[in-house]
């Protein structure tokens, strides 16, 4: 669809003087979700992928487990005001059995909302709707290994080339070999559910041995969406906070942060990690 | 409150070898925004100032425009499994006459919801509900003043320089004086609702003759934001998306993007910068 960047004139301010030029942005466009024509989100994200999206957005919200859980995904066939069509507005159509999310607020978290909503609360909200446990996963991975992954991670990133202005996620093997999928976003959510849904599409959920890498930091969604794709390793180059490090810690996921150069900090499940 | 930071034991791992020891990381808790006791929202935040995000996130959604129009703001009751008060849900009371925001997912943008959603309905909706008009603002901003914007928002990040976790943002006169007010967040579009949050419980909204100075990128969400405070310029240190330029462009506030070092780029209504 050639919209993943935007051309747009500006003006350059440097101490030398100033200059007119084009610059290359990332585009951001709304996306709205809908499951058998009834709304379900929208989501400001760079269009591409769209239906990766979905499934990995439908996968966090633990609605669909694989591939056959949807049956077709169409984009609508609504149009802009210069008659194009605007490819934001994708309908999908889950297979019989599969319950349809709920869309009230209270998802979130849990339904008997008291006046206690706490990071506990959060955390058993993830505990209830994951199906697959990255807790089992015996996979290892070395420091050696995981120093290579940003770079690496990098290397894929065609449009943070032309814009500087996206996130990426990157799904790896633990021993290092050819990413599986790499994703980029101007939302780091949509980034990450860009790449798992990749991978529902292709059967490869439960992301069993996988780490899953991330440009920036390390917060409770991610972790979350690491969690219901059953990926043992999340791999971030900047700070996780408090309530990634405790889902990490319960759901049995390595979490690696300030991946750097040649360090790192492991905050949790360092039995993955060789050497220590 | 001080739960701000979190201390958890991590395993630092270099070339050199590894060790163990406590790191300090940005603490995110569940916020829950309640109206007359019915939810509105939740977020994922730090801890602290949770009167401001609240002002700032209504502001945003155009439901107050002076901190009169919120009659009262507190903290639930509600305890955690320890018997501790939680300090997650906030319920709020409207001023009379001042109309509850619309829950359901439509409000994100328009009502009449046909298959075209585009950037444009977005830049409608936004069109729509502000109060404030920023292209009327006729500040002007020296790029020397720009440049000290980034530093010195750094050096009132506080728990930044403890876990390197947190995004900032930073309300500035236009002439350079001190800051308004410097925020942090584990969210980026949290930082900026407690900053404006602050503007309006200070009777300082609208925000005429000011700068918005964020630590990351400008999307979309953030120069609605500063269009809905009556902000005329958004100066970010990354890149801006397609849509905030779009924003920025038609709601006449002016738009600075990669401002580092001695540089920047003036994507937007570059009549306020003097010397343009």
């Amino acid at each position: 669809m050639g919209r993943v960047t935007v051309r747009r004139p500006v003006l350059r301010l440097t101490e030398g003087g100033s200059s007119r030029r084009q610059d290359t942005l990332a585009a951001e466009e709304p996306l709205e979700l809908r499951i058998s024509g009834k709304a379900l989100s929208v989501t400001m994200r760079t269009p591409g992928h769209d239906v990766e999206l979905a499934h990995g957005f439908l996968l966090t919200e633990g609605v669909i487990g694989a591939a056959e859980d949807i049956t077709t995904a169409r984009y609508c066939d609504g149009v802009d005001a210069q008659g194009r069509n605007t490819y934001n507005v994708l309908d999908l159509a889950l297979a019989p059995g599969v319950e349809p999310p709920d869309t009230s607020l209270e998802r979130t978290f849990y339904t008997t909302s008291s006046c206690g909503v706490c990071g506990k609360a959060a955390l058993d909200a993830v505990k209830l709707k994951t199906r697959f446990s990255p807790a089992e996963d015996a996979c290892r991975v070395s420091p050696e290994t995981l120093v290579t992954f940003p770079g690496r991670l990098r290397e894929q990133q065609r449009v943070f080339d032309s814009t500087g202005g996206l996130h990426a996620a990157g799904i790896f093997t633990a021993d290092g070999g050819e990413p599986l999928v790499v994703r980029e976003d101007v939302g780091r959510h949509n980034a990450v559910d860009k790449a798992t849904g990749w991978a529902v599409l292709n059967g490869r959920v439960p992301l069993g041995g996988t780490v899953l890498v991330v440009s920036g930091r390390a917060s409770f969604e991610l972790v979350q969406k690491a969690a219901m794709a059953g990926i043992p390793v999340l791999a971030a180059v900047s700070a996780p906070s408090s309530l990634a490090v405790e889902l990490a810690d319960e759901q049995g996921i390595t979490l690696v942060g300030f991946l750097r150069g040649t360090s790192m900090n492991v905050y949790t499940h360092a039995e993955r990690i060789t050497g220590s």
